[in-house]
């Protein structure tokens, strides 16, 4: 193709050969207007909830989520509408957990993405009901791909895998183990299952609804597809926790060091930084030998597993 | 039958011809045994978090909306255990709902079923999160009927009504409105339209969810049944809002005159004591109405009907 963009049979821009960077740019696009598709017009009552929705969920923050599930759809050839009613809700539960964690009661954080937390600018009460009906929005979003995939039956599968990952088995379950775990020496073991839950769940569940998009994918294909998302997973989690160290407020666009100030555990505590940033790289190795069968059609999982290891914020 | 209980081909009990309050009891205790199956063990990590969940969901409640989905999925014939799940769905949805609306952001409230609120019981955070992982479950367990249902391609428009009643634009924005409306004078219409979402919303997906898990209605049929359910959904709260100045905490087993002590608009308060009940006898004559060409099927959907109106708590 020599980097020209030849439109798909489904509408999609084939753009295989252009730069990371550019990808990215076009992905993140499209996920920001399935957002915007989705999310009921301000205009509609109750207008201030579904202006805070909004305000939580449009215009910033890294879409790490959606952009595994569109390289995961595009390697096994998903329908483009189906990708993004998954991009759209792996987001939005990601979005709706960010409320949720910022409130007085949770983590009691005043800034996020470089602006005030949905429950400063809109309080307590709307945060609450925000994050609940981002959440009821998502798996609104998920449905929708049963109008795009070959095989609409296998909605049910997907509607329970993203539920299992952002339930009290996986992103909520991994919080509350957080917040347990506050002034508490965890063991590796026991930091690895707390994140394979909080921040791991949903970013393998991004990976795999993508593939479940696409045709039926050979046993050993999704084991390896599995084993990429739980690497990039966990990779994810330990430069996190790099970053509360190792970077500052106005770089991050959220507190920076609130992890050692609150006394939480994490891996540089367990590992120190160097060691974290050893662990990192060695996730970083797991996650492209997994992909080694699947040729050039991956080389979007493989940069977004770069790009989670080698980001600065 | 003369009374004698049959063993159904799928395994139901074929009690049509039970006292009403023989076919809620069993139907209760069908719902409890689903959400126990459903609900992770206290054993199993995080193990407060699910010991919380138990606590919000089992043994307490008078189960309304499980009820709506049998006498609608039984009317239609439709396989025991999807309208299990169902059941399950709808009342996790509703779980879910009370724990949010009780913490201090929101009606900052203490008791419940006759017990301390979740908050009061766990903590704020632990009931943010309960909230939070029970509606994730409510997915995961409606999803799971479509293991059961003759189309399982119809799951996706089952999750779609799902999420669209506890949404924005049903449950959690009545919620919302409700939040802004305290000390002011709302219409009548604009009343309705609150209830509508804020608890209508959710007892007319639990009747429709389980008519989806039969086979095709036809459009009159479902229209009968959307009419049924947008009645007794109405009525359901006008006489909440009767009980909360007619009775007392102790026999609502939570806080009684709540509303207007905190000066919220309510049936009563629009319409008058009097008024108000006979608002509910209107709308109870409406669910019959539109039950009249269903014949001795829809006994069930009557009682309940019936119950909802003549409720004392």
């Amino acid at each position: 193709m020599n980097g020209t963009l030849l439109e798909a049979a489904d509408g999609a821009v084939a753009d295989g050969d252009a730069p990371f960077e550019a990808w990215m740019d076009s992905r993140c696009a499209r996920v920001e207007q399935a957002l915007r598709a989705c999310l009921p017009a301000a205009t509609t009552a109750p207008g201030r909830l579904h202006e805070a929705m909004a305000y939580a969920t449009l215009g910033g923050g890294k879409r790490v989520r959606p952009l595994l599930a569109y390289g995961a759809g595009e390697l096994v050839g998903a329908p483009r509408a189906a990708v993004d009613a998954v991009a759209c809700a792996v987001e939005l539960i990601h979005a709706y957990s960010l409320v949720h964690d910022d409130l007085p009661c949770m983590d009691d954080d005043v800034l996020r993405r470089g602006r005030p937390t949905v429950h400063v600018a809109y309080g307590e009460a709307t945060a609450m009901l925000v994050g609940d009906a981002l959440q009821a929005l998502a798996f609104q979003a998920l449905a929708g791909a049963a109008r795009s995939i070959d095989d609409p039956a296998r909605i049910g599968t997907m509607v329970e895998r993203l539920a299992h990952a952002a339930g009290s088995l996986g992103m909520a379950g991994g919080q509350a183990i957080d917040l347990e775990s506050v002034g508490a020496m965890l063991t590796r073991p026991e930091l690895e299952r707390m994140h394979r839950m909080k921040t791991g769940a949903m970013l393998r569940a991004s990976v795999m609804l993508g593939v479940l998009c696409g045709p039926p994918s050979s046993p050993a294909g999704l084991e390896s597809l599995e084993r990429y998302a739980a690497s990039i997973g966990l990779a994810f989690q330990v430069v996190d926790d790099v970053l509360d160290v190792a970077s500052d407020t106005a770089t991050l666009g959220k507190t920076a060091g609130k992890d050692s100030e609150q006394n939480k555990p994490t891996y540089v505590s367990v590992l120190g930084l160097e060691g974290a940033r050893r662990h990192a790289a060695e996730l970083l190795g797991t996650a492209h030998a997994a992909l080694e069968g699947f040729g050039p059609a991956a080389r979007r999982l493989r940069e977004l597993a770069d790009l989670i290891v080698a980001r600065t914020t």
